[in-house]
C-alpha cells in the first residue's frame, strides 16, 4: 500500500492551566508581547483561533495577575478564552506520599535557614548589623527558603487545578513545575508557550 | 417496664495507635511506671487482659523507642500486643485542603524564623556571638519553628496510620494531635492514657 497525501493525525482537545509567569516573567512573555497588557492580547488572538485548546487561570493567580494589568485592561477576548476557576479543593485528594516529600523538604529548610540564622549573627558580632546587611539577610533567607518549594496558595491551586482538569501546566515557576511533576501533571517547558500555540494552529490547518 | 440491674453496654472493639511519647515522655509515662521498659512491661500486663483494644505503633515511632529501650529488653508481650506496622502511604490519599494549611503553616514558619535571625543578627552586633549565644539561637530558632507543626517522618506515620486503621491516636505532641483533629482522627488526652485502659478493662467486667 502506499499513500501520496499525508495529513497529520486529528490532535485531541486540550486543556491548559496558566501561571501569572506565562504574561509577567519576561523571559516566558517576550514571545508573546512586550507588555502583559499586550501578551495577553496575542494570547486570547491565537486563543480564538483554536478550537482545540482550552485555557484556565485559578482565582487566586488571576488576582496575582491583577497586579500587572489593570482589570479594565483586561482584553475582553481573555475574558472569553481564559476561564477563572479554583480547584475544587473540598472534594480532591492527594496522595499520602506527598505529605513525607513535603516534611523532608520543610525540615531541610528549616535548618538551611537556621545555618543562614548563625551566620547572619557571627558576622554581625564582627562587622554590625546595619539596614543594609540586615535587608541582605533578609533577601538571602527568602531566597533559601523559597527555591524551588511550593511555598503559595497560588502555587497549590495551579497544582490542583491541572491534576482535576487532567490539564497541561505552563509555569514558569520551578517549585510548582517539580511537585506537579511529582502528582503526574502533563506541563510544557514555558519559553516555548508562544511556539506550542503555533504548533497547535498549524496542525489543525489553521497556521499562517 | 423495670430492670433491676443494669450492666454496661457492651463497648465495641478500637485500635489505637501509640506514639513514644507514651513511654518516654515523663508525665504521661509516669502512670505507667518509671522508666520506659517498667511502662512497656505495665502496658503488656494491661494490654494482655484487653480483649477489646488492639494496639498499633508505627514502624519508625518504633525504631525511636528504641533509642530508649534496648532491643533485647523489649517485654515479649510487647511484641505480642503491640503491633508494629507503617501506614499504606502509596494508596492513601489525604484531602487537598491539608496541603493549603500546610502552606499557611510553613509561610508563618519562615516569617517566624526570618525575624529571630533578624533579631540575633541585631543582638550580636552589639553583643557579640559567643558560642553560648549560638546555642541559644539554635534552641530558640528550633522552638519556634517546630512547635505545633507536622515536622517528621514519625508525625505524618502516626496521622496517616491512624486515619488508615480509624484507629485512636495517643500521642503528647500537640503538633500531631493537631492536624490528626483537621483530618477527624480520635485522640485521647495522653496523660489519662492509663485511666483509659482501666476504664476499658473495668467495662469488660475485668477491672481490679
Amino acid at each position: 500500500m502506499t499513500w501520496t497525501c499525508m495529513a497529520p493525525a486529528k490532535l485531541k482537545s486540550e486543556k491548559l492551566v496558566l501561571d501569572t509567569s506565562v504574561f509577567v516573567n519576561p523571559d516566558v512573555r517576550a514571545a508573546l508581547g512586550p507588555t502583559p497588557t499586550e501578551a495577553l492580547k496575542e494570547f486570547a488572538a491565537l486563543a480564538s483561533r483554536d478550537d482545540r485548546l482550552e485555557f484556565y487561570m485559578p482565582s487566586s493567580v488571576f488576582d496575582e495577575l491583577m497586579n500587572f494589568v489593570s482589570r479594565d485592561d483586561i482584553p475582553a477576548e481573555v475574558l472569553l478564552y481564559l476561564k477563572q476557576r479554583s480547584p475544587r479543593k473540598h472534594e480532591l485528594a492527594t496522595p499520602a506520599f506527598l505529605l513525607y516529600e513535603l516534611m523532608e523538604e520543610m525540615r531541610e529548610r528549616v535548618n538551611k535557614g537556621l545555618r543562614l540564622a548563625e551566620k547572619a549573627a557571627r558576622s554581625a558580632a564582627s562587622t554590625g548589623a546595619s539596614d543594609e546587611q540586615i535587608k541582605e539577610l533578609r533577601r538571602k533567607y527568602r531566597d533559601a527558603l523559597r527555591e524551588g518549594i511550593i511555598d503559595s496558595k497560588e502555587d497549590v491551586d495551579l497544582i490542583l487545578l491541572s491534576m482535576e482538569l487532567q490539564a497541561t501546566l505552563v509555569t514558569a515557576d520551578q517549585g510548582a513545575i517539580k511537585w506537579a511533576d511529582k502528582l503526574g501533571v502533563k506541563w510544557l517547558l514555558p519559553e516555548r508557550f508562544r511556539d506550542y500555540l503555533d504548533a497547535s494552529l498549524a496542525a489543525s490547518g489553521k497556521g499562517e
